[in-house]
């Protein structure tokens, strides 16, 4: 199967917040770099951008803390493909920390392919794009094995 | 019912991304900013987290991406407490844009109150939070006039 590439996360100073670990919003930065580097590498980078005037827009993002991340430790980003059809990606990311035997934390996005006119419009993505999405998308048992990933957030009584 | 501060965003010219709007990660980074003043308003303070050891961690965070924002927009967020128990506030945030007659996005996180030890754990609230958190607690039809909210990301095929 194709590799996706792993993004590996530059932890900058100003990501650690009075708490003194990385505060929860870089990691969704991290994981939106991630994103860059996944479509740079689907053939979605810029120069298909400025040719095409299409792109990626998020239209949900879900991040679970599992663990907290430290100023000195390594991280990287193992990027899935969950789900796709024509206009739109499901992916997943997997935050593994050097320090930590089971993943800093886990987030999922859904992602629209988009043509920037007058007005945004969502738009069918290149073939040779859904064929690379398609090569690269996981079992059902490989998704399962990434864990619940988004759900509802609510408090349940116990 | 008491008021919960509402938070202004200052949008940065680094939150711009290669889609001419902000980043998705960014709306995370200023809801994150909000529960920063949220933890002030319900005397989670600076002064508090020193005395006590104890703040507040994000188990998770659901954005949902509505309209775009763009660098000369003026964007604020509302918080809204949606429910909480002995230990756990599940905050929701409605970003609303100067442009837009619709929230530009929505999102919720689940926060735990956490003693920083040798290793964090989990610590109730303070009784006189909770009760100002109560106060403010949002009514079931209230809490559903803000939207669906958080929701399992998934591809469902029509």
């Amino acid at each position: 199967m194709m590799q996706l590439p792993v993004y590996h996360v530059t932890i900058e100073p100003e990501w650690i917040d009075f708490n003194g670990h990385v505060r929860d919003a870089y990691y969704g930065l991290a994981a939106s770099y991630a994103v860059d580097g996944l479509m740079d590498h689907l053939g979605l980078d810029a120069a298909y951008r400025e040719s095409s005037h299409c792109t990626l827009y998020t239209l949900e993002m879900h991040i679970h803390f599992r663990h907290e991340v430290k100023a000195s430790d390594e991280l990287k980003i193992l990027t899935s493909i969950l789900d796709v059809d024509r206009k739109r990606i499901h992916a997943g990311f997997t935050f593994a920390c050097s320090r930590l035997a089971e993943p800093a934390a886990t987030a999922d996005m859904m992602l629209l392919h988009v043509h920037q006119g007058q007005k945004p419009a969502s738009a069918a993505l290149p073939d040779a794009v859904i064929e690379k999405l398609n090569a690269v998308k996981l079992s059902p048992d490989a998704r399962d094995a990434l864990g619940p990933l988004s759900r509802k957030i609510e408090l349940k009584r116990r």
